[in-house]
């Protein structure tokens, strides 16, 4: 057996059952053991941001790595933004980069770069196996760092003679390698009561959660003390999974800008975080604080990011809410808007359609602040953000999501500057048959930026007039992009016409691509 | 004035003349300044491989930086496999990667990521000014290094809020900065003489050429050295540019596989460089050396890579060749051929209407081979290569060729697999109205995998049936694409079509795409 094939036998054996692969020629070994092990599903994406940000969705909907398979720094690269999203979702991933032989690169050839210091720049860590003898061992050490809590992005850098080296008997293996996700930390008594002691006082608090808290045992803990305390609870800014619709407590996420959160957070004394970092800016303006922990409020952990907040949320509200339930939202949905499509608009729509047990992306950037509200009361569900700021996101989480969850309608929603850069998404989407209805919210401009251009005061003129902002001009024809990509696509300019061919997309399986047309903003 | 102003001022004095941008939030200063210093012509790419691409082809055609704008770390990530490509052009660029600001950076929000590693990873300079005070110094710095020969990719981190402090007067700079490209170092006279010794002797000798010497002058004098010497003169495997057609001298590419290098070299025994790394495998076989110098033969420089290897050619030829001539290719056009495309029959209709002057960018991979041959008698023109192996470098170097040299028509071939990596590159073509036709070889596969299958032995299997090597199911419309992206697009299977809708598109103004379809190898 091969290095190659010692690799995906030990990955098949302890559980991985996908492999997101863009290869090339010092790759080739690993798609012949791809091959030889079916274990592994192989899924081909055409940009390695589209394989990097589909292994960061499966990661969040199947709570188990993925593989990648990524050629060389070049394949690397493409796909280090959707890799710096994932880390920010902390979502687990064995990522597998082919490299030169070693001889080979010590000659500079043209595709030779620094791959590791690259690989490193990822906060994970990185292994080369030496030889074939050291590939199982390195995936074992390579999948048990990807689930160290609360996961990470574990590089395994495979240089071809590694890969196409014989030298493994076929059953050296053993038997199926022992990989066990280590179990999050658990927060100690002492903290947690600290802090329920904190929240029976006189101040006002608010409680932040994030990562797994956002599921619906966090949620419900939260809701709870909430109820006894009344404390505010925000969910971290953009939420890896969170658990959301009818049934569930339904808290609103902390806000973009300084001044939305300094306001969500007015007159708090006490900013408790379980699972989520501290409150802070997402950009930096002249004159706003980027710590938006109010100046005389005081920060409290009650579980690092990592630690197993879920478990300390539910201690927490056993000691300050022992006689307090959820509030949990009721069924309901908003009433179905007539006439052009708003960002207003839009996003009832997809509140009073949404079907049961979807998986929605979303990634909608400015147009998208009306969503939460609008889907509160819709058929319980999870939403999946993009965590790292990193466009193009979107669409490669809808693919992993799908390829994780095959029997649940994946909703994906972009924002049009963000899906251009990883619009072959759809044609994996395609391929793989993956029962996702992408809607693209098509402002015709990169109007966030158009925002923060009167917010920054960044340049005397109209950022209306400045062609750096405009997506316009030409227009780019999304439906066109879906059926040359081998998806269905439609346009709609009204509500009415959202609501029937998002219907129609749902109603029928594989992927579907609506182009929804919204004014630019004034 | 702030930090961003007199940064765009700077450059602009010192000569810069173009910035390919995709900003966010935190260069939104640097759009203001690109607005307030018109002499800075602003290019938007909807994707940074597509920014950093047209800055490595504005730089090969216009002799001088283009600079970059990059978003945070993602946007370094996502332009970095096309500045690799720029590095193994030595093609020089001013890279210019928004941050946040230091105090920002601090609490790790969600778009931190570690700019400076990842940066240097393109082995270039990485500066990054501290205050307002240092930007134009700094400016002037990177401009100087990204000079430095042969060219380098010198990046330029600015945080945000040096791009939004005050703090220089208007007037500060005094004056034009004086930023020249120092001349490359020339090659020692004893250097050249004792390699004129060497190409008197007996032994068969082999001269490869690269760099700048592949423009006229270069190849004029190793014409004439191979004329009076006998030397096999070869072009290094990838150009960043090379003049090519009637009137100039032709020689072959040296070979992308081993064999066909050792072919080539067969009998030598001193393999002489001059502007160009020694042969070298591009990938690493079994069993195949890295070196391809053969084994009996001994290596020479002539010229190091950045060295003046036109001038050191002109002269050896004068002590070597001073009775002879160049030998120059009598124009001639290849037979228009008749049927359906096939790899040997679409660069004859290439070579046959290949227009007047133009710029030809060659992304072709495994469909390209009868490129060189189909057009050496074609009107004289520029070859532009993609140097690093980085897939998706052909569209985006179109661009900045079409930017650095607007009067000339631009026709970039690109391979199926390789344009799906820049495909939002037509919309800046479109934008930018620029005369460029994009001719897509589609053979709906990774045809150069499937080669590369059987020759590693890659696995047991017909590599035909490999759905990781294989881009039909679905089959990507390209002409679909190109209209979404506001260009015009046709479809052409036979040599007649593609003459037809070549004729057109070189004809009308603006950007064109012809789907070229090509059978899959067999």
């Amino acid at each position: 057996m091969n290095g190659a094939e010692s690799l995906l036998r030990t990955l098949a054996d302890a559980g991985v059952e996908v492999c997101f692969a863009n290869p090339g020629t010092t790759e080739l070994k690993l798609v012949g053991a791809l091959e030889a092990v079916p274990q592994v599903r192989a899924v081909l994406g055409l940009f390695e941001g589209v394989v990097t940000g589909a292994a960061d969705g499966y990661a969040r909907m199947a709570g188990k790595p993925a593989a990648t398979l990524l050629h060389l720094g070049p394949g690397l690269g493409h796909g280090l933004p959707n890799l710096h999203n994932a880390r920010r979702a902390n979502s687990p991933i064995v990522n597998i980069v082919g490299d030169h032989p070693t001889h080979h690169k010590s000659y500079d050839p043209p595709l030779e770069s620094d791959i590791d210091t690259v690989a490193r720049s990822l906060r994970g860590p990185v292994r080369r196996p030496e030889n074939v003898a050291g590939v199982s061992q390195d995936a074992v050490s390579t999948l048990t760092e990807a689930l160290e809590p609360p996961g990470q992005i574990a590089t395994l850098i495979m240089p071809a003679d590694v890969s196409w080296s014989d030298g493994v008997a076929a059953d050296a293996d053993g038997g199926r390698p022992v990989v066990l996700a280590r179990p999050m930390p658990t927060v100690k008594p002492a903290v947690i009561k600290r802090i329920a002691e904190l929240l029976r006082g006189q101040d006002e608090s608010a409680l932040i959660i994030g990562g797994p808290a956002g599921r619906a045992a966090g949620l419900c803990a939260a809701s709870r003390i909430a109820a006894a305390t009344g404390a505010r609870v925000f969910l971290e800014l953009h939420s890896a999974r969170v658990e959301h619709g009818a049934g569930l407590p339904s808290f609103p996420h902390l806000g973009f800008y300084p001044d939305q959160v300094l306001r969500q957070l007015d007159g708090v004394r006490h900013v408790i975080v379980a699972g989520a970092p501290a409150p802070m800016a997402f950009f930096a303006y002249p004159g706003k604080p980027s710590c938006l922990v109010p100046d005389d409020a005081q920060t409290h952990v009650l579980a690092e990011v990592g630690e197993d907040a879920t478990e300390a949320l539910a201690a927490l509200a056993d000691l300050v809410a022992s006689d307090h339930e959820p509030e949990l939202v009721k069924p309901s949905r908003p009433a179905m808007p007539a006439g052009p499509l708003t960002v207003e608009t839009w996003p009832a729509v997809i509140g009073a359609l949404l079907p049961e047990n979807a998986i929605v992306v979303d990634e909608t950037i400015s147009s998208g602040s009306g969503l939460h509200a609008a889907t509160a009361g819709a058929p319980r569900h999870d939403v999946l953000q993009v965590c790292g700021g990193a466009m193009g996101g979107g669409m490669p989480l809808a693919i992993g999501a799908a390829v994780a969850a095959p029997h649940r309608p994946v909703i994906a929603l972009e924002a049009d500057g963000c899906a251009v850069y990883t619009l072959s998404a759809l044609w994996t989407q395609a391929r793989e048959r993956l029962n996702i209805t992408n809607v693209i919210l098509n402002n015709r401009s990169y109007a966030i930026l158009r925002q923060d251009w009167q917010r920054l005061g960044a340049g005397a003129s109209d950022p209306h007039t400045n062609a750096l902002l405009d997506l316009a001009n030409p227009d780019i024809d999304f439906v066109g992009l879906a059926r040359a990509f081998g998806v269905p696509g439609s346009r709609a300019s009204t509500a009415e016409e959202l609501a029937e061919q998002f219907n129609q997309a749902i109603a029928e399986p594989g992927p579907h691509l609506i182009e929804a047309l919204i004014p630019p903003i004034a």
